[in-house]
C-alpha cells in the first residue's frame, strides 16, 4: 500500500503532516493538548521553541523524535552561514537541550546522534547540513509509515468481523491504522475506550480518532471494561507498548497491567502493538517506573477534584507479566 | 459505645446531624455535592424542596432516607391546622412525591410507608402527627448508628496493624468507623482510594473524610490498583454493597467488580459491607444495572473531557460473583 493511502487511512492527530512537518524553516507541531476541541499546529521558530513543546506535552508519542529531528534541520538552517566548526558546534548544543526533553527517550537520542553525524559530514564536505537532514529524516519517516503498515495488517488479521474491541490509552498508528485495514475488509468492528485518567488520552486522542475514521467507537470510564467483559462485549484487548522486556513483560499507561488481568479472567486475549523487546531492559526488575506529579491527580483539565492537601500517587506505567499477553 | 463517642468518630459527612436533620420546621440536608470544597447544609422549606435536592444529588447513600422521613415530619406540620382526613391525604400525596425521587430504593419506601401508619395513628387519635413522627425517626437512626457500630467493630477486627486497604467509591458510615475503631486499637492502617470516575466520589468524599479522622489516605486513579497489589501496598479490597443478592452476588458502584477480579488474582481478600442479601433478588439475572446519561461520561466537574459527539456508555453499579468475595 502507497504512502499517500496510509496517510488518507489516518486521522488527523496521526497523518504524516500533522504530527510534525517542515516548512521555510519552521517546525509546526500538531498540538495534542488541543485535540479534539481545536485541530491545530503549535508553530516554533527555533530549537528552544521545539523543546519547550515536547516538555510541556505538545505531542507524544512519536512526535517528540520527529520535531526534534526537524528542530536540528531548523538548527542547521540557522547555522547556515557560520563558519563549518561553529555551526557543528550549534548543532550539538541543539541536540543536548533536545535529548534532555526526555531523557528516558533513548529512541530519539539515537536518532539525534545519527542525524548529527549526517550534518558533521555534509558541513565537512561544504554541502547543504538542513537539506541532507531532511532527506535523511523523510526517507526515516517512509520507513516509519511501512512499519506501521505491516504491524497494522497483522493486527487487522487478528480482529475478526462483529468483534468488540478493548483497548487502554492512546495505542497510535499501528492501531489506527489495523482498525482502518480491518474496516475495508469489511470486519464491522466496535470498539470501547476507557478515557484513561488523569490525562485522558482515551477521551480526547483514542475516541475522537476512531470516530473519525469511521468505526463505531464507545466512551467508557477506567472502571467500567471489566463489567463489559462480563456482559460478553469485548473479544480482544489491544494495546501500545512503551517498552517490551526481553523476557516478555509490557511497559505501557497504568492500567494496562489491571485491564490484562481482567480479560485474562474472562479468557479474553490480549495484544500489544511494540517495536520489539529493548534489549537494554532484560525483566521488570530493570524497569523504573516513572512517577509524575501528584497534583495531576488531584485534578481534571485544571478543575480540582479534591482538596490540594489530599496525598496522591501518580504511577505513570505498569508492568504487565507474558503470562497476560497473547501476542 | 455510646451513640455521641461514635459520631465525634465520624467524618463531617457521615455524622448523625449533617446526614440530615430537622429544625424548626425545616429539613436540612448536608450538601455532598459541595463537600470537600465547601461544609454546608441545604436548606428544604416543604416536601417538594427535599424531593428536587434528593433528585439533584445533595445526598446519597443513607440520606435520601433520612431527609425524605424528616419531609414527611415537616408535611404533618404544615397540615397541622387542617382536619385530620384532610392532612392525610396531604401525607400520602407527600409520600408518593418522595418514593418517586428514587424508585429503586426500597428500603426508603419501607420506611416512609411505617411511617405513614404512624402519622395515620396519631392522627385518629388526636395526637400530634409531626411529634410522632420525629420520635419515631430518631429511634429508628439510634437503631441504624448501633447497627453501623456492630459492623464496623467487626470490620475493625478484620484489619491488621500496617495493613494496606484499597476501598471502592464511599463505603459509607461502616467502613469510616471501622478504620476510626481500628485506629483507636493502635492498628496503623493505610488507605488507598480511587478516585471514583465519572463521579467522582472516591477524590470527593472518601479521601477527605479519612483525612479528617486522622488515618494516612493515599488519592489514586480508578486504573492503578492492580499495579499497587503487584507492589505489595495493598493487603485487603473493602467496599460497601448497594444490593447482595440470595446467592451471594455483590452489587456496587461500576468498578468494583473489576478490582475484585484484580484482588482475587494477587490473593488479597475482598470484603463488603452490607445489611444483608435482599430477598427480592435471588440472583444476578434479577438485577438491573441502572444506565446513567452518557453525557456524564464525556465530562468532569462541568468540564468537557470530550466531543459532544462521542458515544459513550455509563453502567452506574456492576455485579461481583460470590467466588470474588471473602465475606
Amino acid at each position: 500500500m502507497d504512502a499517500k493511502t496510509i496517510n488518507d487511512m489516518l486521522p488527523f492527530v496521526l497523518k504524516r503532516e500533522n504530527v510534525a512537518r517542515y516548512r521555510e524553516g519552521r517546525v509546526e507541531i500538531g498540538d495534542r493538548r488541543k485535540y479534539p476541541f481545536e485541530k491545530t499546529s503549535h508553530i516554533c521558530e527555533d530549537v528552544e521553541g521545539v523543546a519547550r513543546a515536547v516538555e510541556e506535552m505538545v505531542t507524544q508519542g512519536g512526535g517528540p523524535a520527529v520535531a526534534a529531528a526537524y528542530a536540528l534541520a531548523m538548527a542547521a538552517r540557522q547555522a547556515a552561514a557560520l563558519p563549518a566548526e561553529k555551526a557543528l558546534a550549534r548543532l550539538k548544543e541543539a541536540k543536548t537541550r533536545l535529548v534532555n526533553t526526555r531523557p528516558t527517550n533513548t529512541a530519539m537520542a539515537l536518532w539525534l546522534e545519527e542525524l548529527q553525524d549526517i550534518a558533521e559530514k555534509a558541513l565537512e564536505e561544504g554541502e547543504d547540513a538542513e537539506a541532507a537532514l531532511l532527506a535523511s529524516i523523510e526517507s526515516r519517516r517512509d520507513r516509519d509509515y511501512e512499519a506501521y503498515y505491516r504491524r497494522a495488517r497483522f493486527g487487522a488479521d487478528l480482529m475478526q468481523d462483529r468483534d468488540g474491541i478493548l483497548t487502554m490509552c492512546f495505542a497510535e498508528t499501528s492501531f489506527l491504522l489495523a482498525l482502518a485495514l480491518a474496516k475495508q475488509d469489511g470486519k464491522r468492528i466496535q470498539v470501547f475506550v476507557p478515557e484513561t485518567r488523569p490525562y485522558l488520552q482515551g477521551a480526547r486522542l483514542t475516541a475522537p480518532s476512531i470516530q473519525e475514521i469511521g468505526i463505531p467507537v464507545t466512551l467508557i470510564g477506567d472502571s467500567m471494561p471489566a463489567y463489559l467483559m462480563s456482559q460478553g462485549k469485548i473479544q480482544k484487548y489491544f494495546t501500545a507498548a512503551d517498552l517490551i522486556t526481553l523476557d516478555g513483560h509490557v511497559v505501557n499507561k497504568i492500567g494496562t497491567f489491571q485491564l490484562a488481568i481482567a480479560a485474562h479472567h474472562h479468557g479474553i486475549p490480549y495484544f500489544a502493538f511494540m517495536w520489539g523487546a529493548d534489549p537494554g531492559h532484560p525483566d521488570r526488575d530493570s524497569i523504573r517506573i516513572e512517577e509524575r506529579d501528584q497534583g495531576e491527580m488531584r485534578s481534571c483539565r485544571d478543575v480540582a477534584t479534591t482538596l490540594d492537601s489530599i496525598p496522591a500517587y501518580y504511577p505513570a506505567f505498569d508492568i504487565t507479566p507474558p503470562y497476560l499477553v497473547s501476542g
